[in-house]
């Protein structure tokens, strides 16, 4: 269960995908360089290895527990996090005006990779609490800011999404939790949440829940929500801790994976809560921060499926099992060498590729669209990113169950048995497809939002710009080029099928929307792909320009080759589904399930 | 998590695909009427709800545990199983000749996905025992099949599978367990077995192990293997138990799923054992009752999915979530109502139609095989099941990952939390892909054994017939019909592809086993559910011989349409990779993994 930061992998995706020249150009990574970037990613892989994976098994046998109104974690995960804090991790890229680094997302989402690789349950943790600081720093008031974000970017004090309730998970136009004026200026928040990660731990000083609720006068529906702050502990006015808050966690669920982090239902009777922004805005600014959360999420599934393919290769690496097929020798071999076995392997190595390229493809749009001074780049850079944030989701963790399985087959019976690591893999990375926003969501918002609401523009340049891309690759490799020729001729004829349903008939273009999300993740990934077996082209023409190694360039051209012949062709399945797939579906009675 | 056994599914299934007139109307079936079926069904189905169904979360909440030397269950498991042996269900199709019924492995499939469905983990413990029937049936003395059969049969005495060990896994050549001849003319068996399913229990009087051992003049490798008897009680010469055997179980594993069964370390310290046949046939004897328990492992990859389906499909009639696409309701509507909760629940739907199918024609062929008076067509039948058995092996049991994971998906949050059941039914059913032969391992018996033996014969054959299915589906339906046309034709050039391959380079063959196996299940799956929607057509057309009702026979003819425009596409993908996908993957050397 040992695990190998890869580092090597993450700066070559960082140059090729996550295109870290232009955004060290950019004003806002000011005083930044790539000495320095590499610096962060060594140090990070470092921490990774040694002082978070080795928590990832402790905090599975150890899950969160509610003792007594506390919710208890293991001791393990209570020095990895003083660690973390310790060592600036958490404030990475929170607001440099508040105490964080403001590092550039890029930057950020490798390390992001290997906090979630290293353990899952702990990496939530940072993760929520940089969601809530996005929150406030956008919407909440100056004083607000100073209250909050400085403790919060130093780690000293934790944040949390209370969203969902029970009848309100998907469909937060149901929130009923309740907020009343007081006289200080305050509220009183009322209800019930449910499913909040680290809703409640003993790990920080104080936790600053961001909480979905309604005014007394508030009209029915998502125009009724607003948005407060309700701490664990009030603060006072010199910033010192004042009164414990009727903000509890009540009961913890008891989940498939993810054990060490507590998943809470959390209780709040008339807890002193403070509106953020405006009334009724409350959803939108959950909206404006969930971006950043659902690319994080994407990078979850990639990351623990990465993880498990490093502990499938040792084990194939090790276990001796029978001779091979090609009979070259006479003795049982490492099952590395059973093709069957290469395939499992390789399907995994060349789909994380493409996961992690894209994955920053998106941080680099986030770092575009934020901090780019040309505004028509920033605002190009902003649709780039809303078309590709749902496919990074879903994609990226729907492949996380496929991947993590097939790590586990690689095991034979020892992937069924617990000691071996294997099935924590399978069992952590299945939240990834279902929370922030299930991705059965995801598909909706990428035929509606992302597709139909431009008129496919967005998603039509970037399959022209795979063109151009692909027009390069036949000029190195005439049969990977035709490829993905075909690959984008598909891909736009599915675009132009998606548009043409949402106008007769939404209800065909949702049906198909699930096969149009793989189909353009499969295709885009195929693109990233491409340009990185163009870039180790490059690299391996000229000796300077390879600083990492000959082999490592190579490596990245055979899983471009991995990635086309085995990968790819699963867009044949989707162009079909999209194409004609849903009439069957819609058809059926529902009472004939 | 009520489970609600589909008799009439399984009656259909039994009709139209496990040929059930034909298999009544064999010798083999004298004295057994489609009433008798029916019955049958009917009663399994009751206990299956009523008796097993409830054990199945309490047995995976209380798993089981080694105390003091004795593997402990939750009582719940000692009553459902007196409760399954008293009512004869052990011995459904034991052999008449020794207590059982006889009946045939068409019938008693049905059950048995009845029994998996229930709890996969209790029905593991009367499995191995048929296993341990057929085998010493098959191959022991007649003083053996006395001593030991009758008890069996009644499920008195269980029986255990005693091959793998740490350094002998898939390749059981390694296997070192030794049997040193005694001067009772018993043998000495000493070793240690690991993944032993149900090894030792204390729900039966007595367990009786069958043991892979060498004899101390064997030659290495699988020749010099034998098959040994080995009681947990040695039995008396009156039948009576004598002294306790020095066979115990030393360790449980801890594992994914499957909790309620103890998978045991069986430690055999010269414990008495009895040479079963010749010595050095041992992995020979095994293999012939390998065929049927390899079904049964296809039919509990199913068995499991079916129930999660269930579940999934009535949680989406329940939860209310968000208003309809279509528009058609101002309110928000139960989650079925969305189309991309119809495809989920639709594509398990489908898919367990084609699997149901998939076991039944393997079950019906194993009948004939063995009781077909006309040794051309048991032989005929003989090659046909030989064909479909690692198909139905491997392709129920990876789908069972996929369609458990669909299930869990429809549940949002709610299938993370284990009280729901979901997360339950995916932990289970993993064991299935990789155990009684992991599924790479179905897929090389499939391209070597199974196609390159014969030169694609028996495989071309079924695509034959399923070219005469797809000429009278077109007369009904030409655009179905082309369809199926369509995916045999590539079914053809996939087995013509493999055979070359398996002549020119046989590890390319190997690296295109997997997609070669799909590709057939999915096809054959196709076919058969043509057949279906030909025989509900017939039905339809005639309210005498639609003894199900017409609601059913047009719920029939929609999952066909599912199927071909959701999981037949699927075909596309792997004749892809069938064609020229292992080039790629064979060229990777093995450092650059």
């Amino acid at each position: 269960m040992i695990y190998h930061a890869p580092v090597n992998e993450l700066r070559f995706a960082l140059q090729v995908h996550g295109r870290l020249p232009e955004i060290l150009a950019l004003p806002s990574a000011a005083g930044l360089d790539q000495d320095t970037v590499d610096a962060v990613l060594e140090e990070a892989g470092k921490f990774a290895e040694q002082e978070l994976a080795p928590t990832n098994r402790t905090g599975d046998l150890n899950g969160a527990r509610l003792v007594d109104g506390k919710v208890l974690t293991h001791p393990d995960l209570a020095q990895a996090f003083a660690a973390y804090r310790d060592a600036g991790w958490l404030g990475l890229r929170a607001p440099a005006d508040y105490g964080g680094q403001g590092l550039p997302a890029v930057v950020s989402a490798a390390c992001e990779e290997m906090w979630c690789s290293a353990n899952l349950a702990f990496s939530l943790l940072p993760m929520l609490t940089l969601g809530a600081i996005e929150a406030i720093l956008s919407h909440a008031s100056d004083e607000q800011k100073q209250t909050y974000l400085p403790n919060m970017s130093q780690g000293l004090w934790s944040g949390t999404m209370n969203l969902t309730e029970p009848q309100a998970g998907t469909d937060l136009a149901q929130v009923a939790s309740k907020a009343v004026p007081k006289d200080n200026g305050a509220y009183a928040v009322s209800g019930q949440k449910i499913f909040i990660t680290w809703g409640d731990q003993e790990l920080t000083e104080n936790v600053i829940h961001l909480v979905l609720a309604r005014l007394p006068d508030a009209p029915a529906g998502v125009k009724g929500i607003s948005l407060f702050i309700v701490p664990k502990y009030l603060v006072n006015a010199d910033g010192s801790l004042g009164a414990r808050n009727a903000a509890h966690a009540v009961g913890l669920e008891h989940k498939l994976g993810i054990h060490a982090s507590p998943t809470c239902v959390m209780q709040f009777d008339e807890a002193e809560g403070y509106l953020i922004g405006e009334a009724g805005k409350g959803l939108m600014y959950m909206f404006t921060m969930m971006n950043h959360a659902r690319l994080g999420v994407g990078v979850e599934g990639h990351a623990v499926a990465e993880r498990a393919y490093q502990a499938a290769l040792a084990y194939a690496r090790e276990r001796v099992q029978s001779r091979d097929i090609g009979g070259h020798s006479k003795t049982p071999v490492t099952i590395i060498h059973h093709p069957d076995v290469r395939r499992m392997l390789l399907v995994q190595k060349a789909t994380l590729a493409a996961q992690r390229a894209l994955y920053m493809q998106a941080a680099a749009a986030i770092d575009t669209a934020h901090g780019h001074p040309n505004a028509d780049e920033a605002a190009r850079a902003e649709a780039v990113l809303n078309f590709l944030i749902p496919i990074v989701k879903s994609w990226c963790t729907d492949n996380g169950t496929v991947l993590t399985n097939l790590a586990m087959q690689v095991y034979g019976g020892m992937g069924y048995v617990e000691e071996t690591g294997a099935a924590q893999y399978v069992r952590d990375v299945r939240i990834t497809p279902i929370y922030e926003g299930a991705n059965g969501i995801q598909a909706l918002d990428l035929i509606g939002r992302k597709t139909a609401a431009d008129g496919g523009a967005v998603a039509r340049a970037l399959l022209a710009d795979g063109q151009s891309v692909a027009a390069k690759l036949a000029t190195v490799d005439a049969e990977l080029g035709a490829q993905l020729q075909q690959a984008l001729a598909l891909a736009e004829q599915s675009v132009a099928d998606i548009l043409a349903q949402m106008t007769s008939n939404p209800e065909l273009a949702a049906a198909a929307s699930n096969a149009y999300l793989n189909q353009m993740g499969c295709t885009l990934g195929a693109v990233a792909l491409a340009r990185a077996h163009l870039a180790a082209q490059d690299a391996l023409a000229d000796a300077a320009n390879a600083p990492l190694g000959e082999d490592f360039y190579q490596t990245q051209q055979h899983v471009t080759q991995v990635y086309f012949t085995q990968v790819l062709p699963q867009i044949h399945t989707h162009a079909a589904l999209v194409h004609s797939g849903s009439p069957a579906l819609l058809a059926v009675p529902l009472e004939s399930f």
